[in-house]
């Protein structure tokens, strides 16, 4: 098969993980519009959708196998379709645990799970998170370094809120133990929602610089 | 290369998972020690042993392209090669989970962490969670698919202690809302250690059926 063929075979590949980044913020974003403006719809769409990043995993998964064979690709062309892999699982879970996010807003409906001390906490973490998507994004289309590390500051940020969060909930919490307890537990998937979207850009520093670091 | 020397690099690529789940047993079992025991040296252990569960996995990534570009595997032997990164993707997940669970004994240590009228159900999960280990490491030798589905017993059982557990919380839990949170989140990470177990025995059976189902 000609270089064109698996140069077309990479942008394909490539351009699935990029719509899938896109897929991934906008299950973020409809998950904090759930949770932040109580909103149903919101949350039903983000649980719908997410079937749609399961299978383009699955695609990608599905593509790697033909290009490394019948292309034996060397170098970045291999360091692509085996980082596309882990890009591919990470965004999975991304979308995965946005699902989390709106099934606790769908659990409590029409209650709010966010009482007003925590909506600046929360508010900021679910901010950080749709910057970190479309930075997860961009990473994937310019594969730049200094994009990639942009990252890591949201991601640093979004763990702050989550101990700023938690210190709130374990100082005299007056919303009881439930909404503590959702609040931790939103709190650690906005927080592993960021550390998905930090690999991925691992992965793409791995990518071109064919060493991991952040 | 011959086919001989395919089978050793097979062989060789089972035989880092089987390692993997292994220690992924033995991280679980110290975690769950050092919560019940309030053993500050078995946390400690459990931290500084994840790092080798990260170089299995790396290991484990570094052969596929070798693998796959040498040899060009079809069926079963191509479908090993790419279960075999989910597997050490999963693997070094539950590491990870039980490394979590080991800071939070740590976090609290010498204070205990789960107060006794939650021991049965933090030590039911726990011990499931040993057995899906145990499992684990069966499917993996086996790769028969009716262990695999005796995993996902396990796995109902740690997610309905789970259940147990929050429904306890949020029914006058008289310890505080710190440790509510705790035992949110380890419930959490209990039935995430679960969740990737399963995920393990999905792909043995996919690798053993070409189709996913447990």
């Amino acid at each position: 098969m000609s270089r064109d063929n698996f140069d077309q075979q990479l942008d394909r590949l490539t351009g699935v993980l990029a719509v899938m980044s896109r897929d991934a913020g906008v299950a973020i974003r409809g998950a904090s519009t759930a949770l932040l403006e109580v909103d149903r719809g919101a949350a039903e769409l983000v649980v719908a959708g997410d079937a749609v990043l399961d299978l383009r995993r699955a695609e990608v998964e599905a593509m790697i196998p033909e290009v490394l064979i019948r292309h034996q690709p060397v170098a970045y062309d291999l360091r692509l379709v085996v980082c596309a892999l882990r890009i591919a699982s990470a965004l999975e879970r991304m979308g995965d645990l946005a699902v989390h996010i709106a099934k606790i807003a769908l659990m409590r409906h029409p209650v709010g799970v966010v009482p007003e001390p925590a909506l600046p906490v929360i508010t900021g973490m679910a901010d950080a998170a749709a910057r970190i998507a479309d930075k997860t994004a961009i990473v994937l289309a310019t594969r730049d370094r200094l994009d990639a590390m942009q990252l890591g500051l949201d991601d640093d940020e979004v763990d702050a809120a989550q101990e700023r969060l938690l210190s709130m909930l374990v100082s005299g919490w007056p919303y009881g133990v439930e909404s503590a307890i959702d609040l931790a537990l939103l709190g650690r998937y906005y927080e592993r929602y960021a550390d998905n979207a930090v690999n991925v850009a691992r992965q793409v520093v791995f990518l071109v610089t064919g060493t991991i670091r952040l």
